[in-house]
């Protein structure tokens, strides 16, 4: 196998960290560091590296040994990156959200499917161990039914110009959901509240209500105000709940045998409720350490290299843009629920 | 001074810690414990006690040596024991909430009034250490102009048949608010959603959004289906951020000197803000070990000698009911914003 | 069967938990509290009882309905209040350490037998669920051979004028090792160093070093002048590894399935050891709630009934001064090595 | 100022850390990795370095654009490399331990002084933001007289086949006591006691015990068999206490206001001491994030430059080397008290 030329297009806040992964993985042969700041793309890349830094979008396109591009630029300029290296034949990944609107994300879809090339966005935490391991004790059924999910996300963060805290922080709860729920069980519902309390033109902290198709209800809270770092979620399910710590390398996730049990209807007219508790053992699973954009990469060369779509394509970025949407409508409507078109 | 005589109505979770911390009142001279089960009241004064267990309320009130009684029943009787005690000249400490509706609260209030009674509702964290010092806190200054308030109570808990987790446990988060905010910072309104994903006919959790007339908001979480314990509330401020955690006494509460800054605004027409970032010490208050218990009945004693109204008063548990009925409103408009009456 | 009339003797600082948990033991009639200080045995039993306050031992003593005595009084004076009882034909529980020294605990247990009576130590760690549960795991073998134990009890602790930070505190850690370690596993030796870093006359910390008869090594940590609280053993095994920390509820008990393998022999002739290492789940076993100290005097009831040695008896009293004992002369010889007299 | 050229020797463990973060620092000029395995040595570099890697040691010395060598290979050749490079007139960076004896040790201070190059020993976390701060606070006065000292550093470590667990760890604790304690309080004795319970023929934990010129005592617990891993030093004074958790991003560094004191001689012939409690605030300061070995190899060509000798110099090194062998010698010797020769 010959291995994949690989372009990284800005050398902001993530960009270093595709840079670092992408020289990692054997299949991957970085060539480029693109960003229109040439001294930052010189300073990510260092004094001692072979690679090629460009303020040139258009030398690295034109270049016939880059395959693939890696985005890492402001969400709004997304669109026209990826149609761009798309519409030149380049496979593409794309930094979360995919784009900033849905419609946008569709059309990439579809010129991604048209050109034959692989469109992935990168839903980092989706190739954490940590969530893996989440996905098959849902799946594979160890929870059961789920009862809820909370999720936390808090933490002294950037305040963006650009985007609020939903559209920042969300996205990773957003793209977890939708990797570790059971397939049958989507969101068809949101609502949403937030808060300004500095007066910066944008949202800082936000609490979002996701209904579920299966009847249950998840909640994320995302804050950049917290003078504390919180990264939990928790997956309350029939047989067994879910602790994910992401804080706590020692403890990251915690299995809970543990709960509420209706055991039956009570035989009389009033239909009584017959609650009993459960107070087992808690399994705290090893897990392997792996970095997970090291994952992340490794699935982008795979896919490119195999023909096959990526575990978090396209299509996954334009589900997570179609929740962000119904939460925007529902923040602009006063918090009121909002359904998700499907 | 002569001590006051007491009697406890209700042997069930709550009325034992009452009557233990009763007897540790030099003030309070605890006569009756009383319940409708003879052998729980038994079984809850012991086999070494000079206290008489009854089951009959109107021996309670009959005795002349009974100058107050301290309410631990199920909330939908409170109105008519405290309206009987308070007839019966009797001051009366009642259990949270206060009663069952708020008309009914204002109504008990307005009879303490007539016949010159003490009542009290058992707003038991506001006689924490930790909530006193909170109060001082905020109320002092040194948290400058509260920003958000973020509140999680959540546990393995008894599933009621009687009330929902709102009713439950917001109460606790409810009455803190209303204890430790600046007394121009007022709830203006209320949204809620509750899910009850075991079909056991009561909202088993909840998430509930606060409008305070700052325009700043508050959020609780209230859940009985957790399987591990959180009590938390942060109250974020413009000079520090107060993080109380319950269940760690080894650091119950902390006071961050970090955040967020909004500096000026830049001079350029969009009105851009400057943003920067404080990165200060954590102190970590020393608190005084004390029960809180003790602390409410003794406050309870101090306001029926010095005919004064108590710290949590009638009042207080009024303005608590006022807030979970346009809560339970919320639910019922589908989680819709409800303003709270004045 | 007819109840065990009862009498504690000390007032002071245990003194009221085996007051209190006397009076929830039902084969158990608490009558009298015995202490030099009238007040201090009055406060203790509060306003409300209907059990005797005495500064008589006599009258304690002579009380017919009195079956058996509870000491709870200065180490020094434990050989003297026991022997009087156990003369005076009552069953004899005594606060740990069992004695001043290991000749007075051999008298007693002598008596003991020769009066017929049940003497017993309260060794309370050893009435613990999660002792009882580290108990059935190392003695199960769960644990497989042991290879080391670690014990840290710190915490700003009481400076005491007669007893050293070593005779205080290590009788809780080595009357656990007597309990858990196999039968065939016994101290050989000891050493420790101690520091008075303050001048105050006792040593303040002191690090003790047993050896074990199976050639495995266990270290106990104590000091009075740390201000965080730890109390942690760990228990290292060929097959598992248990962390009991006892100040995290949440997670008391911890049992590790990762650690370090010599696989096997290599074939060369510097018979190099080929190590690998262990990397599995932890479990964290459920416990149940359960108070240490009346599962403690519920066992003194039943040996008495029973006419039975108890758990940790005059013997094991003896075993835990045995070790003290060689402490405090390897303490005077400057930390050397002193056997253990079987 | 031109740039000081650089090889890096010695590709295992340690050594990927020094090329990574000598790429760091502007002042350094990374030319060679050197490791007799060529194909790790190409590993580490990675495939877009413009660094060469070298199986010749003799190839990097005659290099005259070689200012300087790092030397990151096995204890036991860590004399004749240096040495070597001394000769050749290169300043000389050694991971810890200095050499694998003191006399070793003290000839390469010897040698660096005739050569007039710069000798510095990598104890790494004398260079991390929290052991500076430590620093301050120890010698600024604020700790008051030191008490005692308490590390444990516990992990599931490699088992080494050339060095015992002490040699492994133990050179971490005493440097960094070297590094904190004031100048005038220095070891004058140590003890130890190890364990190798799985017959693997090199200690695998060990109980360290240093005590100090001023009276007080240090300890240090070195295990490569926890499954927990535990860095937390503790430094009790007579007006603060410390307390390090390295393991605890959150609150890496605990100043506790919290103590035992003396406060005065009783009147009596007793001389009693009159002991009181000091129950006060915890600070927890803010240290800056940054990486202790871009620290402490911008002070190697700090040192360079300035032809000044480095804060960990050779000497440094050369004391916890007559540490570690008075350490070797007490175990050699049953664990007695060994002196440390001045």
């Amino acid at each position: 196998m010959t291995s994949i030329g690989l372009a990284v297009v800005g050398a902001g806040y993530w960009g270093p960290n595709l840079v670092r992964n992408a020289q990692a993985v054997p299949a991957l042969d970085l060539r480029w560091l693109c960003d229109l700041d040439a001294a930052r793309a010189a300073a990510v890349l260092g004094r001692y590296t072979t690679v090629r830094a460009t303020t040139s979008y258009a030398e690295v396109l034109a270049d016939p040994a880059v395959h693939a591009v890696a985005i890492a630029t402001p969400a709004a300029t997304h669109f026209d990156l990826a149609r761009a290296a798309l519409e030149a034949g380049k496979h593409v990944l794309v930094e979360k959200p995919l784009t900033a609107t849905r419609a946008e994300g569709e059309k990439l879809v579809e010129l991604a499917r048209e050109q034959d090339r692989i469109l992935m966005c990168d839903h980092t935490f989706c190739y954490t161990p940590v969530v893996r391991r989440i996905r098959e004790l849902v799946r594979g059924g160890e929870v059961g039914d789920i009862r809820f999910v909370d999720s936390v996300r808090i933490n002294l963060g950037l305040v963006q110009p650009d985007v609020d805290v939903l559209w920042d922080l969300a996205p990773h709860d957003l793209s977890i959901l939708d990797f570790v729920l059971p397939e049958d069980v989507r969101p068809v519902a949101v609502a949403a509240h937030a808060s300004d309390p500095m007066g910066t033109g944008k949202a800082c902290l936000a609490y979002l209500t996701v209904w579920l198709s299966s009847g249950a209800m998840a909640h994320v809270h995302v804050n950049w105000l917290s003078p504390t770092k919180i990264r939990t979620t928790v997956i309350g399910g029939s047989r067994r709940t879910i602790v994910w710590d992401d804080v706590n390398p020692a403890q990251r996730l915690a299995v809970y045998d543990r709960g509420v049990e209706v055991e039956a209807l009570g035989p009389d007219e009033r239909r009584q409720k017959l609650i009993s508790y459960r107070t087992g053992d808690v399994l705290v699973p090893a897990l392997p350490e792996q970095e997970a954009l090291r994952n992340m990469m490794t699935e982008f060369a795979d896919a490119i290299t195999e023909g096959r779509a990526p575990v978090t394509d396209g299509a996954a970025g334009v589900r997570v843009l179609t929740l962000l949407e119904a939460v925007s409508r529902s923040l602009e409507l006063g918090g009121i629920r909002v359904e998700v078109e499907a």
